[in-house]
Formats: C-alpha cells, structure tokens, sequence
C-alpha cells in the first residue's frame, strides 16, 4: 500500500470505531470505503466479517472497479456488498462511501418502504448535507428491498441513483444506510446529519 | 488574540466536544460565543461549517456589535447565525451563549410550534436556571420560525426577547435551541438543564 | 478532615463522574452523602449549587445530626437537601445516601403520584437491592410531594421511612430518587437497579 | 490457573466494563463464562454478586460439569446461575456463555412471554448470527418463566435446547438473555446482534 492508502486506511478505522461507540455499526454490522484512485478506479474498503470496535488498518483491501480484490496485506476478503459501494462511487463521484446498520434507520426503512421511499423536509440539520442551504430543502431517500444477491441489488441501486439524481443517500430495507460524499469528511458528516434526523422523525411518529 | 481569548476559545472547544458526545452538536449543527469584552462589544464566536467534534481553539473567531469579522487567527468566517448571538448579547447581557441542535428540542420545537412557545413548569430541574429559586416557576420558551434570512430572523428575536423579559431560552423551529448565562458555566448548565428538560417532557408525551 | 473523610469525598467524586456520565446528575442536580461517623452522627455532603461533571473532594463538607456545618475544606456550604440525608441516615441506619435526578424517574414519579407510591414486582433485577432474595419480591417506593420547605419535607420523609420500614428509596415528584445502603458501593448499586427497573417500567409503558 | 486461564478471565472482565458501559449488566446482574476443558468439562465463570464496572480477573472461578467450585484464586463463589451455562456449554458445544439483562430484552421477555418465545425474521443483522447466511432467516428465541430454583430451570432450559436445535439464546422473563458461541468473539457479536434487535423490535412497536 501506498502511504496514502495506509492513511485512509487509518481514517476508517477511526470511523469505525466512532461509529461503533454510537451504536451504528454493532457487531461485523457496515463496511466501508474511500476512493483510492479514480482513473483507474481504486476503492480502500473494509474486509468481510471484521468487527467493527476492534477494526484496524491491516483490515482494509483495495479493489477494482469490478469489485475484485487488487491489495490485501492483512490477508483479507472485500465486503460482500463491495458492489455497491462500486456502483455509488462511478455513479456519484463520491470519494467515500459509508454504510451503518441502526436502529432507527432500520425501523424508518421498514415503515417507509411501501411508499418507495423517506420524504425529509423543513429540518435545519438538512443543510449538513453538501449542497443544500436552506432547511426549506425536501431530501428524498429511495428504499431498496434487501437482497442476497449482491450484482442484481447493485443493479437495483445503480438505477435508483439514476432515478434520484439529487439523492445524497439510499436506505436498504430493514438493513440500513449507505451514503456518500466528496471527501471521507463529508460522507462521516452525512451520516450523523441522517441518523439525526431518522431518530428525529422515528421518535416524532410516537409523541 | 488576548490569553483571555485565548482561554476562552478554549473553553468553547471543551463544551463543543462534550455537547458532541452527547449528540446535542452533530455535524457541523451549532454555534458557541462568549463576550469577549463588553464596550466595545466583541463576541469570540465558533467559526462557520467547522466540525463540532473536532473543534480548535482556531476555530473561534472574533465579531463586533454587527457581527463583522475582527480578528481570525485560523482564518474562518463567523458562524452563519453570528447576528442571533450578538442580539442575544446586547438584550440579555450574557456573557456567554450556546447553540444546540438535540433530537428533543427538534421535537418539542413543532409539536408546541402552533402555540408559539413550550410552557415547563413544576420540575425541580428548573432551578438550575439562574434566578429561579422553586419547581413552581413557570419557565414560557418562545418558539421562533426558522428562517435563513438571519438579519431578519435576529429581529424576530430581538423582539422576542423583548416581549418576554425574563426567559432563558428561545426555540428555533425544527431546528433547535438557543440559550445563555452570565458566565460560559452558566450557560452549559442552562443546555444541560433545558435538554433534561425536553426530555422528559418529550418522553412524557409517550407513556 | 481525616484521611477516612478524604478517601469518603473522592469516592463520592467518583459516583458523581459516573452518574453525571449517564445522565442522571446532570447541571448541579443531585447529591450525596457517606456516613462519616455515627456517634455523634456526621456526614460527609456534597456543597451546594456545585457541578457533577467537576466535583472535586474539595466540594464535599461535614454536616452534623442537625445538618449544621462542621467542617468545609473548600468553603462551601452544605447542600440545601441536606436535612433529608440526615433523616435517611438516623432511620435507616443508611451508610451512605444518593439522590439522582434522572429523567425516567422524574417522569414515574409524576406518573404514579396519585397512588402515593411505585409497586415494582417481579423483575430478577430486584435482586440487586439489599436483602431481596428472589424476583417475586413487591418492592414499593413512596412517592412524595416535592417542597422547597426542606424541614417540612424532612418530616414527611421521615413519617413515610416510618411507614415502609421496608422500602429501599423515596421518590419526590417531578423531582427524583433518594436511595440509600449500608456502604457506599450498596448505595450506587441501589441507584442503578432502580435506575434501569424506572426505565424498564417507564418504556413498557409505551410498547 | 493456566495462563490460558488468566486470558480468558481478562477477556471476560474487558467484556463485563463494556456490556457495562452500555447498561446490559447495571449492578451485579449479568453472569460470563468460557470453557477452559472439554474434557473434563471446566467452565471459567464469574463469581456471585460480583460488581460488574469493577470486575477483574480474580472475580472468575474454575467450576466443574456439575458446577461445582474447582478453583477460586480469589475467593470466590461460582454465580448462582452457573447450572445453566454448563447446561448450555453441554448442550450447544458452546465456548463461551454471556448473560446479559437490558432493558430491552426484559421488555420483550414480558410482551412476548405468552407466546412462549419471540420470532425475529427478515433482518439483515441476522447474518451476525453463526451460520446464519441470509436476512429471511427466522430466529425463535424461547422464553422461559423465571425460577430462583436454578437445577429446575437448569432442566427446563435443557428441555428448551433440545427442543429448539437451531436456537441462537434463550431468554429468561422479566429476566435478560443467555446466548453463546463457539468462541467469546462469537458470543460477544452475538450479544451486540441480539441487543440491536431487540432495540428494533421494542422501538418499533412504538411507531
């Protein structure tokens, strides 16, 4: 690994471990990714099966834009949903992309899922997302059917992101979120705007 | 910046990391300033879109009474919402005033919206608010509208604070709360007490 | 102060840290006390209006069996609720009391005011408070009208501590739990078992 | 002790200050083992009553296939609930038994006592599950009426293993969860599984 891909490394195990605190990613719950080059594309993504409060650099592997294993020091597998995070990072441009499994995005994407989707609107917190800048903003996540079947969910999501240009996240049914940004910044700043506002409104549907 | 600011930008950074921990700042939400000196009227404020977890003492800048830039060693722009802390400021007298955005206050923020404010009387917790010596206080909260047009949302508040001498707090529609003290410890307590608050008003509504 | 009563004060630091941690001293709420000697009867309290987050073995005074001031290292003086840790400590035989103001505690105690008191029954939880052998135990907290007449409220307490020689706690409404124990460490276990059967309770309450 | 020995009390005091820190084992409840032999069957256990933020290595005994005490460095009793965890190291060929007693799994080991055990299908946490590979899996967690006569429910737990081969835990009513796994690695991912769905299940039947 380059000393660029051990810091990135670094940083998502940072990540991990916050995520883990909060909640977000218990058990070998999440993966996830940081673009490690574009041209070709190279993605840094979380080894398969690694627990999330104790993951460590040497469990990060780098794949191709097929989703295939490039570099593994730590002897690892990819994350059997490498797919989709391929699929996010052609189709958004992202430079990372993270994947949590929390309570109230599982139970969101449960009671939304007839309607295809979760409409956010009217909250402050939206304009942590990039781009957005009034509150006035209507965030709409699509909500995807779980599936074993990783290339046909990457197909499934790769035509929703098509759908839904404007999107900044997706949420896979009774399973959790993927979201994205610019830099591994923005995509940490992404999901804690998101988790906020899905507790936000799970917990407003019982008051 | 004077070694006051400088303690004082210290500060602010301490409160910035422990209101994160409790997820009352996620993401870049909220804003934190203390009167830096009184005549002239000088605010050390959190600079804008800065991380509340990672939060420096760099990232405090200094406004005068219209809220312009003065000084900024690790040169930010004034936080977006700078007028509010500057109104607050000048009609209140607090030496120091927080910005949160909690999940509870999100709540309470809409649901007594249509009433114009959140009424908490009877809780002994309300006597951590300064000045108030019994439960049977009656603490009113004003609930403001959100809106990005900050010069007029200051007004609205400005007229607010006016209207309602003696509250602590003031609500911003979905979008969180707004408190102060004579001193930056009088401050904290003042979120700490009010979130306790919202709580368990919020969790009351369910039971 | 002897080098008992500095070891007492830090230990009660401590318990202030943790309890802060979990949200149930938040602000100066709370307060607590060790038996610092029997005959005559003195007690080692936290001082008045000092926050949990910081307390300091400076912050915690001798009070006598009248809660008068006996001796005050840090100058403070003692905490204004200090005549029902005396009650406590005469009737119970108490070696050390805690009071906490947590918000599932506040809300039950509001909850259940019209019939004087909690019944908690049947949890294997309760085996955690002293003396109790098996979950079919009935345990039943006396829940009191909150008062800022503290030796009016002293003597409501004592007749109720009277009444259920059995009870281990008091609750004062809207206001929180009283608990006690032979040690200390009896004391902060009490805290929590009650703490966690007050939430159980509460959110049962809402499934 | 072995020094193989002393590694698993010490992995099983950094599990009890983390499921602490969390509020799965408030107090002195919750009770951990792994096998130490196969034959003969040797348990590592903790010891009765002990407090679980402060547990240490000298708090876990040696007992023997009939729970017997073989070893206590440190004085201790084996917990009186050690019958059930060689019940279930028997039965299961597990490595390690944790108990742990949330709020959540107490509630829903009320809710759903009726029904003789909770059914949870259609998750995609439940592929944290050992040999659980898709999220259409359903899970069937017994419940079982809670007994301070631990050899009867020791055999009425044994009844329950037996008659559900497939199951992941049981839980005791009003009680908490037993689970396990071939390793302590397994059984603590499977804590963190469990706990996460019965968040889920319990919040969403709020909703």
């Amino acid at each position: 690994m380059t000393q660029e891909s051990h810091d990135q490394a670094a940083a998502l195990a940072g990540i991990s471990h916050r995520f883990y605190a909060r909640g977000w990613v218990l058990g070998t719950s999440g993966n996830f990714s940081v673009v490690a080059s574009r041209d070709p594309l190279r993605l840094a993504i979380t080894a398969s099966g690694r627990d999330k409060r104790t993951l460590r650099s040497e469990d990060i592997v780098i794949v191709d834009a097929d989703g295939r294993l490039v570099e593994a020091d730590g002897g690892g597998r990819p994350s059997a949903e490498t797919l989709l995070h391929v699929v996010i990072a052609s189709r958004r441009q992202a430079g990372a992309i993270l994947h949590t499994h929390s309570v109230w995005s599982t139970i969101l994407s449960e009671r939304h899922a007839a309607g295809g989707g979760l409409a956010i609107e009217g909250y402050e917190m939206l304009k942590g997302l990039q781009g957005v800048t009034t509150h006035a903003h209507r965030e709409w996540i699509p909500i995807l059917d779980n599936d074993q079947d990783i290339p046909r969910l990457a197909r499934v999501a790769e035509a929703s992101l098509a759908e839904h240009p404007g999107a900044h996240a997706l949420l896979l049914r009774r399973h959790g979120l993927y979201t994205w940004g610019g830099t591994l910044a923005d995509a940490e700043r992404h999901v804690e705007i998101l988790e906020f506002l899905f507790e936000a409104i799970g917990r407003s549907a019982q008051v």
